[in-house]
């Protein structure tokens, strides 16, 4: 089996590598980010050839991924996010002594990381889940995504460099091709500890089938999208219907409609001005041109998608784009909030430029919808202050369906920053304790481990009494950037 | 279904208890431990009928369970816990302004808590699991433990007057009696958001299947024993091979050896003081009489798991206990490293007053020993300072294998306290990332929210500006109890 000699040297290269300083694991991740900067135009425009995605928006994605490895960096420069805790001794305590208990968040091994289409730089090889395993002290087993394997290779070659560099072993990060039979086959491998994957509904759920069957089960981190919902109230959308009309357009037609947070669902009032939002919608979408889509496979589920829904029987088509073999052109339907509470089909994911309108009639039939949503990565609530100093239950409702809501701007746009989740509820995830962008999902690979009476020589340096750097710890119930030894 | 009842109360329970603020589920807590106080001995006497530990074993374990509950009411009072993070809005920013995110941990809804026969009070109705969910924001569904019914139930009144006083819903704790379909009924329903179970590895790993086939899979934290290794390295047995085979004995035989952490497998260097060793140790078990076990079906598995380990070809019986319905004997075995690496059969728990000795006959052949190690709660090292010294490969190895790693005292008797772990890697739990004793365990019941742009009036009072309580946050990656209300 050839993911044997691809654990064998994630095995090895963990032995050294879990234990690396956190200024070690800094440098490699900035070295990466340095030697991607380095690939220059040639990155760029392969990654544009492979995914038909324009130059600007590559340059863009690419400032983010080197963004994010520097983010990791210097939180684990840092090492606050390992939580350490610290209980020290009490022989004197009645009726039992306290023994000294120590506690931090460590690597929990080698992490099988797969790619997402969409993000051929940000969310693909050197992409969020790496750079958070990386930072973690977890090596990373990278399946390929067939969807732009040159680009993947060539960020590959600048992350053995970088590994090269800092004097690190060549396992600590692996390059695997292959079809879905391989990604398998390494979610199935006894080394692997832990899968972290971006795409679809089918893939990740088949891989966290796979993992939770294993002998030994191991988490997986699926973010697999959603429709995320906006949802408008009657005051702003009278104020402003025709802005808000632009502005969903705009979140709908970016990136030809190819992000998890795209709007797929947008809940407004039945009315005069939904009828002029919808108009402007409508008119919006009709003004974008088609454009390529990643792949064809992408393009023709967009319209297989699009079909099912258009053609439901519930559902009044508004603009309808005629298939094509790669372009996505945007699409637009309406229905009720009646018709659409009879089928959660209408809540499927179309990966496109495509949005659903869903009229309600009063808000215990919007608070109706909003229970019945499934899992999403995002909600947004527009609605005047007014209207949002009553709208406690709503927020509420749709607080508990999502792992980020939204009261301003479009669910488009993840920033990547210590506060941000992208993640939420089953099926949006696998895993809603969870985020894959942002600094907390270094978390996700990492588990807690407590040292009983231990010499100082076998403590993680950030539990030791001397605190030379002044790393904020819990001791004693009380946060503290303090040494332990006496003064 | 009466579990739809169940959780219609949970439900119902949940849409006020997840909002409360911290100083209200730390009165709920606090008034629990009072309660359960106020059932004096009452208590203690139906434990003790019930489960055959005696009464000084459960005043102890009283004031466990009232001093944990106590513990969890200071951690949620003060809530820190739950990560609060605010990246401030930055409107100038290029190429694009940052919007105002914050991110908390919020709880995740109904969870469901399975007790254990072994702790009828610290990890049972009111015990750690059920402190943890409380405390998070999360009702409980308790599914009693068939083994004291009558204790369980007298606990459960206590949470539900503590539930009445504090003005909580009574679905905010409810006790649930039944077999194993009421079990399965519950962790399968639609409303349950997460499982908590301490018991056999049989019940926690059915439970998580359960779990994982759902239509929207759940986490099970199942804690389900282990053998926990203690390991001693040749000087330190010399040195003190007597003291360290009574030390072992007291571990093996406290509480009839019915603790999760009750060291099952001891490794100790061939030659004299390996016999010198198992000499005092057989003597110890020898003297001890056997006791009754907290219920005839564990003592009938315990002479069939015995009967496994003592009759196989390559273990060499020492003290072999007849069998008895209800008490318990001490056991005592040995094998070589060597045998024992040939069969995983022998990693097998045997619960109860049982331990095997493996004598082993290198360095080499210890490590290896050690890395065959299934995952464990605990591992022990014990050595003298200068064999510690030079033992961070093994003492690594060992980390690698356990929740906990103990240099000193015995696995037996786990502290409650902010640095404890006690988990650990698969088969020991379903779920490394966690714990199931300290206050780490009360991130096993929420998750990552980040509101954007949201209005104050709809943010948790921990994500607001005014910071009136010195509430330690992130605050643009910078650790800090400052407001952000201008001054």
């Amino acid at each position: 089996m050839p993911s044997n000699d691809v654990f064998a040297a994630a095995t090895a290269a963990f032995a050294t590598y879990k234990t690396s300083p956190g200024d070690v694991r800094a440098g490699f991740l900035r070295a990466i980010a340095t030697a991607i900067e380095a690939l220059g135009d040639e990155l760029l425009q392969t990654a544009s050839a492979e995914s038909h995605l324009p130059l600007a928006r590559l340059t863009g994605e690419r400032g983010r991924t080197v963004g994010q490895l520097r983010l990791f960096a210097d939180l684990v420069a840092d090492g606050y996010w390992a939580e350490a805790t610290i209980d020290t001794a009490l022989p004197e305590r009645q009726p039992l002594p306290r023994p000294d208990l120590r506690r931090l968040l460590l690597p929990i091994g080698p992490v099988v990381v797969f790619g997402a289409s969409n993000f051929p730089l940000a969310f693909s090889t050197a992409g969020g889940d790496t750079a958070a395993a990386l930072a973690a002290g977890c090596p990373v087993v990278y399946k390929a995504h067939p969807g732009h394997p040159r680009t993947s290779a060539l960020v590959a070659g600048a992350i053995a460099q970088a590994a090269a560099q800092c004097g690190l072993p060549a396992g600590v990060f692996q390059h695997v091709e292959g079809g879905p039979a391989v990604g398998a086959e390494l979610v199935q491998h006894p080394a692997a500890r832990a899968v972290a994957f971006t795409g679809s509904f089918g893939g990740g759920k088949a891989l966290f089938d796979l993992a939770a069957r294993r002998p030994v089960p191991i988490p997986v981190y699926a973010e697999m999208g959603s429709v995320n919902p906006i949802v408008i109230l009657p005051e702003r959308l009278a104020a402003e219907s025709a802005a808000l009309a632009r502005q969903a357009a705009q979140s709908v037609l970016l990136g030809v409609g190819q992000f998890c947070t795209n709007p797929g669902l947008l809940f407004v009032p039945e009315g005069e001005a939904a009828t002029t939002f919808i108009t402007e919608l409508e008119a919006a979408l009709r003004a974008a041109a088609p454009a390529a889509m990643l792949n064809a496979g992408l393009a023709g589920n967009y319209y297989q998608h699009l079909a099912g829904v258009v053609n439901h029987s519930a559902v009044q088509p508004l603009v309808q784009p005629a298939p094509h073999e790669l372009e996505g052109g945007p699409g637009l339907a309406r229905t009720t909030a009646a018709e659409w509470l009879q089928d959660a089909a209408l809540q499927q994911e179309v990966f496109g430029p495509f949005t659903l309108v869903v009229t309600y009639q009063s808000a215990a039939e919007l608070q109706a919808a909003v229970e019945a949503l499934h899992g999403q990565l995002t909600c947004t609530l527009w609605g005047t202050a007014a209207e949002l100093a009553h709208a406690a239950p709503l927020a509420e409702a749709l607080r508990e369906k999502c792992g980020r809501l939204l009261f301003g701007g479009v669910p488009t746009g993840v920033e990547v920053s210590p506060a941000m989740t992208h993640g939420g509820p089953f099926p949006a995830t696998t895993d809603p304790r969870s985020t894959s962008v942002g600094t907390y999902a270094i978390k996700r690979f990492a588990r807690p481990v407590t040292f009983q009476d231990a010499p100082a020589a076998l403590l993680p340096p950030a539990l030791r009494d001397e605190n030379p750097t002044g790393l904020w710890r819990v001791v004693n119930s009380e946060l503290t950037q303090r040494s332990l030894t006496p003064s």
